[in-house]
């Protein structure tokens, strides 16, 4: 990782977050995803914002005890667990890695190509990923998952009950997702256990920081910035980053790109972590999304805080 | 811009891209673009590398003395004149910077979307670039281009008469494109007129190494690194890269982020230009392209370089 | 033709009409097209009825002296003289009879299949059909369509001039499509001769009664009831027929065949012609038309007077 | 029903049939499709015909014992029986008659108009059809099915068990479909059972004559010419004749009417039944299907019947 002196100081980036919380809390643009009903009853108002630095700082603003669900956000996670169990170039042949130019749940995407997915972040890529974890049962695809997810915690995360009973009882677009992959050989375990296990994913509960912790080797070469551990190796983690950007913002990832020029991922549930490759993870979450399922405060505030320290992978450092 | 010890030398450059040209000269793959009759004429073994760095040097190995047409390459120069004269924001508006997953002349993407034409690097954006272009005649409107074009170049350029007809013969799919754009409001001059201007500039011949010094700008935040004129403001060059990682190689955009990590633009005359920003622009030349209108052995005389210095905008430093 | 007692008495006829006119003169739905300026500006409570029975009677009801624009009504007409020209199967291969389950002005229609054009009855059929007339200048192609449009009109009709200037000043998307088409070589003479001579046709100028005179040799066998000279071979007006129910209304065919079960063809000017195979065509004519750009009026009364006398090709007899 | 004296004699209706079968046994092209494990293994020779007639008589030529899979045949039947539990405009207005110019497995129809189906005879509408049955339970859904078609054939049919369990194995592009139309509020009972009774359903087996003596309602207004039950209104045989002339033949419909004018319904293991409007029901039945999944030499035998006695809708009588 970089010298400390390269990052500012967590007083700085505690006075950005700072900043960015008190400019954009009382922001009354969008509104609460409600095609999960679970996620309608989360109190708008929430806003937290969360950075770990590439050597470990953490820096907490706003609302940072509440656990929200990852949602899309998982997605990355379990890409870098198949990548590890794989390799990369797994998710290259069996998913694909352009992006879509069409919304988070197309079917269309999935049949103007070659019946694959076009990536590991939309969703019928994510359930794609998630049946390529290899294992012999349900119980241990999803426990792969979780064990994964905590260690890049730290801790251990919990699913969000209600979150999961309400997603697992109205998911039936993403059943048909992966029925219609497994049909053309392009899902690797039964449809609907890879469909449960992806909602299950989707529903584990995270604070800002631990968002931000686990996407914490993204922004350190793959190494854990607290507990050492490796968990993508050093090339593959540009190979995500490329991924992100194309499509971690669905329909929305040019826009994103062309306005703060930094890999990240949006969950429905009103969180976004971006990364700053070498530097830091910077974590917001605000229930209320645009119309592309994207928290609006998180947005603005993660390019709040990005354009003051001139992050951008598009400018020259 | 960088400080010179930031950058190789002039000799390691010129190893690296004796070693790529060296290495890929009997590449067999591809095979020159035939639907412009006067691509399909171009000697296929023709091959030339060019790199010119952010202070100026210019390293060149093989067929460095041909003139071949821009093609897609010219987009990206049209958009920055147009950035230039009438803000980035226009560009956002008007036109759209967001990935389309689809082909290069594709029509379905003006019409799954909201009737523009999603980003300026396909041919449906780049026709709406040249009808942006203030003018009051297309004699004008060309002008203004080539004058641009020679600026950037730092010499005159020429059309290529023989590709230019070829092309204005068959370029009835354009044409279409263009007039269904101006239909829905999302072309802003005579549709024949940005069309004619837009195959003109298509056949606008450069060498290799007059690509790299008209791209120059693009990896000196703006300024041209030998006659130190800036062509575009330092906050609108992140702008133009993250379009080229969205868009630069069409539906292989992803593809091409996930193993190079470097914004660049393809043409089907067989020249490709990569900017490591900050650093250098790398250009490679080779009519024989692959199933998506990209040179094979550019490509891979660039990701050679590109790798042996390490440059990836995925990548920490 | 049938003997005269199938036939309704010619009083029956008036009565139904009469009746349908009544029935529906009040009915408020629907607004004149608009994306044609010259078509905003006819007097939407204009409505008109006319029958021509396979014997040669006239019925008329209602406003039927008002000259209107034919619009698409005219492509069955063209279809028919291709086919006499080149052969029923020149249609079938050059063109295609399917529906498309798309609006009339649909691109991605020639793109999600071959690059033909689906059917003669949508705008890029139309064009197509256009195209194939055997001629050596425009103004033969023209001529051609004219003098035989008089003559199944049995007298002489004149393009509407308003009409066609302000629908050639805004025919860019159809100048896109015939471009398209041009370019995968489903065009057979110049794009915008097509076009231009294709838009003529739409501004010819009918009554209701002449619409129904042209239309009438499809209702008798390919013979016309008044002049008695053949128009289509006998086996070719099935044919014709086919293509009419399959596409006659767009994407609103299925349910205009659910709904009266007879060969018909819309033009967004307000009329619409039905066929009776053996016995007679049914026209009506009102400006206003529902979101597909079909007239209501039209459709409700040539439903009404169908129903009366139970016509419905899908019914026994 | 009509007078005997409008048909022609049993005896030329044999002569008709025999001639047909001797013309196309030994036609070679097309082959069995194999999508179904189940459906390669039917021998390819089987070449059956029968004829059913609007007063009852039954002619059959070839392989009339052999009893194959509806498949497709049966989506006509199941939407007979719904128009009779909840009316026709059930139909209308929960899945739509429009053609759709796609696949029959088409997903992309789904989500290129508002989430409906198109129409009940694309597997999308089909299985939409099956859940439209008034059931408690699986079982009983199943038991409506069956007991209406063994009313309909006049004897008891059974399901061919391999047939079944090979479909139900690789049904998962249906499972998909069906989940997808649940998800926007278009399919009406659990997406699995109705997916399985529809597989069910496919894969009743019906002899030539079987097959004919189930559609013969639709020939005679509704009523069964043996049992002399009424299985349709009146006015709802024209509605179901319409939707199998727009979508009986799915991206091929437009191709049939041209060429025979009868509304038909084929099935993929090789079986077409084709009503002649209150005269009588024809159906040809051979394994190798064409490239959109419809028998080659029953499509020919059909044809050459109807042909022969001058049967088309789009003729004058």
């Amino acid at each position: 990782s970089l010298a400390a002196d390269e990052l500012p100081t967590k007083e700085a980036l505690k006075k950005a977050a700072e900043e960015a919380h008190a400019k954009f809390k009382d922001e009354k643009e969008g509104k609460n995803a409600d095609y999960i009903p679970a996620l309608a009853k989360v109190p708008s108002e929430l806003f937290g914002i969360a950075i770990v630095t590439a050597d470990g700082e953490v820096i907490e603003v706003g609302d940072v005890d509440y656990s929200f669900s990852m949602q899309s956000c998982s997605k990355v996670f379990t890409m870098c667990m198949v990548m590890e169990e794989s390799g990369a170039e797994a998710i290259f042949e069996k998913i694909n890695v352009e992006p879509t130019g069409m919304p988070f749940n197309s079917i269309k995407a999935i049949e103007h190509g070659d019946g694959r997915a076009d990536n590991p972040l939309v969703n019928a890529g994510a359930i794609a990923t998630v049946s390529m974890i290899k294992a012999d049962s349900p119980e241990q695809r999803w426990k792969k998952i979780s064990d994964y997810y905590n260690l890049l915690a730290g801790e251990e995360l919990k699913v969000l009950e209600d979150v999961y009973v309400s997603e697992a009882e109205t998911n039936f677009r993403n059943r048909g997702i992966a029925n219609v992959l497994f049909n053309s050989g392009n899902l690797f375990c039964d449809p609907l256990e890879a469909t449960d296990v992806y909602t299950r994913q989707c529903s584990v509960g995270v604070t800002t920081a631990q968002l931000a912790m686990m996407a914490s080797p993204l922004a350190n070469d793959g190494v854990h910035p607290v507990s050492k551990k490796t968990f993508l190796k050093e090339d593959e983690v540009p190979k995500v980053l490329s991924i992100m950007t194309m499509a971690g913002f669905y329909d929305g990832a040019g826009q994103w790109a062309w306005k703060t020029g930094l890999p990240a991922k949006t969950g429905v549930g009103g969180g976004i972590f971006a990364i700053v490759p070498g530097k830091m993870v910077i974590v917001a979450f605000s229930p209320p999304v645009d119309q592309y399922g994207n928290s609006v405060r998180a947005q603005k505030a993660i390019q709040y805080i990005a354009d003051k320290f001139e992050y951008n992978i598009f400018d020259e450092d």
